[in-house]
């Protein structure tokens, strides 16, 4: 605390100029806010909504080709904060809808390779020893338009929207499968949903051994049906395709299963025509989600910038932040906590002087890895995969303030 | 991962003899279960809701001789999972209803001891550099009816649904006051909401320029209108109470306002006739949250037992769980993240032998101070007043499995 008035008359955010044009000296204290109420406000309420005044949606595309069940819906980046993301926000990708399953009928079954196949009722799994765990889930087709050169999508709900975050409660996978008695030769799990398609993917057998969860609980709370409710397969760090939904069945193998969306789909197509298959890791990415495409700047001044950043092979180590380009980084400051495999929130003071600024973020986690330029993943996968981009994600802001996707810069 | 087959039929859990009454043996690969959807779902959606099969909600007294607005709601601490409280589970706690706000209407004005007072919108405040943070809130009150010998309340919703953890966001109290140059003087800041009720405390403002902060988001999405929408002070670690909700003013004084909430209310009487004032810190507190009062344990055998802890002082060193009644105690594993101020779930992996327990738990956080019995609150502080109980709360089973209050034991 500044105790001296000589000195407390300083603007200590240097945000004097900026801010006189819309801070108001006090009103007179007899003079009410206009918004203050006088009579007795609603009651308590057994499950309680957000406020009237607050409209902030997932978007999706109305005049999609394939049916609205076979579809995504994106965050609002740019209006979440923290590193939690509420659940009714949560990103949406799904291959043949939302399956209505009640609870009481739904089981997991663990069969194949193992001495005892087993049934699990939702009831008995939520019996077993749990662990709750933050991690974010992105979807390994994000920022994909991006790929050939910036696509013409506007903002970066549209462009990014797809990664979300969230407290995640369940079962480790290797105290059921301890359980069931895994055969030495086992080397593959395919994991498999109840959704009309039966969404399905091959996981190696380490991971699920390693710190895959069947998880129940979301944000405290039992996982959403968009989500996967009752039970879903949660891999920490990898592609959001693979941490199955609406988990009904385990089968321990040998050998991948190579079904149709880890052969014909999530695949990513090199330019030699070969195409690289099980690219589960979610490589270290960072947006800068606020001021974003979309906005724009009210004029040259301080200005806050904020965003956030994540790895799928650890922790995030630092965010760099650019205004021209590359030429020159800074360091951004990192909210506490910082946890593994989740979104890790960062914020910058930004004093813009007005003219033309190509803003971008970069990320760096605790194995080394720096987030690259889209151009050095181009160099090596080339533009035929729209999968797995985690470059360099620009912003292009105009001597004006418009805010642009910079991608195209 | 148990590769060897002679080794692999092990239950490694020992929870054999416990699940072979429950566990169906794997049905036939050809028989669908019963849940499985064999049509497309739902589609997206804009703001996603909880499935229909789930019914948890918050508890509130129907028959309460005072109006519904001057209430309280206790959240299903039994039924929630992780550290996060869902936002529409966190627990209320008004004193005139919660009012219905316009956020571009609503403002937070700052004067008295300050050079230059200021009048903030909540567009303004959100341009300016935020911080995020997880902290728990405790009303004062929580676990109040068991200071006399333990109430006859029957689950843990009811006796200590008063506390709640989520993840905050907003700007530190100190940028603003800063802003407006305080005086040398000033050794106070009262702070006032814009409820009916003009609910206000006065808080030291040593506390303010340390952590306090005004804040907007909570869970990633805008403040809950309950939990004070469009902007509530956050004190954390401090009584729920004087993190006022619905704040519109901050006057900087150089003493204590005096005001109702803070002297015929929100005190604690001591035995002598005098009343402790000002007593914010919310002390080190554990609670099994499950199994517990309500629940009845199938029979002798496995169970988990899972809990929160926090401490308003720092951070959750340990906990440590009874069975029999405090004779003796074991260490709960602790998940992670721990962090200071916050929820801490702890778990813990039980053989029930069918004979009467008295179950408990007690924490110690990193400034050594151990959950103490509740009989030695009562030798200090007497039994005139409800707040503050910190004392080790406890479970009774009985020898048919049935749980209740073991505060009465």
């Amino acid at each position: 605390m500044q105790n001296h008035p000589s000195r407390s008359r300083r603007w200590f955010l240097g945000l004097g100029a900026a801010w006189s044009a819309t801070l108001v000296a006090c009103r007179s204290n007899t003079a009410a806010p206009a918004a203050e109420p006088r009579a007795l406000g609603a009651a308590v309420s057994p499950y309680g909504s957000r406020s009237k005044y607050e409209k902030t949606a997932r978007f999706f595309n109305q005049n999609t080709k394939v049916p609205l069940e076979e579809a995504a819906s994106r965050t609002p980046l740019h209006d979440t904060y923290g590193i939690i993301t509420p659940s009714s926000l949560h990103f949406e990708r799904h291959h043949s809808g939302v399956p209505e399953i009640d609870p009481s009928l739904h089981t997991l079954t663990i069969h194949g390779l193992v001495d005892r196949p087993l049934v699990f009722s939702v009831d008995e799994l939520k019996r077993l020893p749990s662990i709750s765990r933050i991690h974010f889930l992105e979807c390994s087709g994000n920022s994909g338009g991006e790929w050939r050169g910036g696509s013409t999508e506007s903002d970066v709900q549209r462009i990014h929207g797809l990664t979300s975050c969230s407290e995640w409660t369940g079962v480790p996978v290797a105290t059921l499968l301890k359980e069931c008695g895994v055969h030495a030769e086992a080397t593959w799990v395919l994991a498999e949903g109840a959704d009309a398609s039966k969404h399905d993917r091959s996981i190696p057998i380490k991971k699920i051994m390693d710190d895959a969860l069947v998880v129940y609980g979301q944000n405290g709370e039992p996982l959403r049906p968009e989500q996967g409710y009752p039970l879903r397969l949660l891999l920490p760090g990898w592609e959001g395709n693979a941490n199955v939904k609406w988990l009904r069945r385990l089968k321990v193998m040998n050998q991948a299963a190579m079904s149709r969306e880890e052969t014909s789909k999530y695949t990513d197509l090199m330019p030699d025509g070969t195409a690289r298959q099980f690219t589960f890791d979610m490589e270290p990415k960072s947006l800068i989600t606020k001021p974003s495409g979309g906005d724009t700047l009210a004029g040259a001044g301080p200005y806050e910038v904020t965003g956030i950043a994540w790895t799928g092979r650890g922790t995030i180590a630092s965010v760099e932040i650019t205004f021209d380009g590359g030429a020159t980084w800074t360091k951004a400051r990192l909210e506490t906590p910082v946890l593994p495999r989740a979104h890790t929130r960062f914020n910058y003071s930004w004093k813009w002087d007005g003219k033309p600024a190509l803003m971008a973020s970069r990320c760096t986690d605790d194995t080394g890895y720096t987030q690259p330029p889209l151009g050095d993943l181009i160099t090596v996968r080339g533009m035929n995969s729209q999968y797995h981009n985690n470059g360099i994600q620009a912003w292009q802001i105009a001597p004006d303030g418009k805010i642009t996707n910079g991608n195209r810069a």
